[in-house]
């Protein structure tokens, strides 16, 4: 979320994210992939599926994050992680709504992202910034409806961002909505180590 | 989304709904539920994927709702059916931002559900008003995250609401989140026309 985040944050002041996530099998590691495929062949071949890492069916179905939930608020820690690490990493009060979601593919993380501006804006200006940014392609084709998705995702760097449009239910210009793709394991962590590295080095 | 946010509307006055969707093949018809099932054979077998309906990989992949998109707002038909026909059903305007994601599940769509209210409320109430709300049953397991799924919800009735929270993002109380799952082929289509006409019979 932090990468086409942050530039829109800064250009515009985001006053508040509303995000759900769709990931991928990948971001539990290896064994969970392997699980997920090996379902698919148990499918395939009529036979009872494989339940040893989630303890339940991941083919065809979708489930709220495996990550343990607070019995208090009812977050759970991948939820939690963001609402209380993005303000650290934008340096300012950063209001996040999220919910977490494992979906079957086998790897990137999609998220659906409303947010909120304390200014008015236009979609140019959006789309001017998104463009500027680092580490982000824009993938917005409304005729075709090529938009991000964790295929076109898998193995690329940057970040997918699409289905950029101004939000219908806040007064024209204070929000939009998008959908972005990544390919968690490289931006989420080799990737972004070697490109930490290189920030550094510039200083 | 209707059938949980409904009764909540009425209660505490919903000023704003922001919704991702995660809607199954089930609901783009038989031949789309049959090429995902023939995808996953595909895939098991390493041969090359079927791809007549979707025109793409469904299987481990996920996509910008299939509907035509308007080009001047970038909506698609299925999310504006949402914006123009809530405040329809709901007899009273109604705000909602709607993003439609097509995920590799056969049956049963998911919603996230992010709600701001016009007053405060507290979890105890929100969820006196989903228990005491007809077509709902409430799956909220926080120790053994047991949430909706799309395979606990087809088959059944009911709509499942789960993962029930305050919104940490805005003012303590005045707002949710909260996942949802339904078998749309029966509370979409057959079950619906039955209800509606017991409803109208009672009359």
């Amino acid at each position: 979320m932090n990468v086409p985040v942050y530039p829109l944050h800064k250009a515009f002041g985001v006053e508040r994210a509303v995000v759900s996530t769709y990931q991928a099998a990948s971001g539990a590691g290896l064994d969970a992939m392997r699980e997920l495929e090996q379902q698919a062949r148990d499918w395939a071949e009529g036979k009872p599926l494989t339940q040893e890492i989630f303890g339940r069916q991941y083919i065809w179905n979708l489930f709220s994050h495996n990550s343990p939930q607070y019995q208090d608020n009812g977050y759970n820690q991948e939820e939690w992680k963001m609402v209380e690490e993005t303000p650290k990493i934008f340096e300012g009060p950063f209001k996040v709504a999220v919910t977490c979601v494992r979906v079957p593919v086998l790897r990137a993380h999609c998220e659906s992202i409303n947010l909120q501006f304390g200014r008015k804006v236009t979609l140019d200006e959006v789309n001017s910034v998104l463009r500027a940014a680092p580490g982000i392609r824009l993938v917005d084709d409304r005729v075709n409806n090529r938009h991000p998705e964790p295929q076109l995702a898998s193995g690329e760097d940057e970040i997918l961002v699409g289905r950029v449009r101004l939000d219908q239910s806040v007064e024209a210009g204070y929000g939009i909505d998008m959908f972005i793709a990544g390919d968690q394991l490289l931006k989420g962590a080799a990737l972004n180590a070697v490109q930490i590295a290189e920030l550094l080095l510039e200083k």
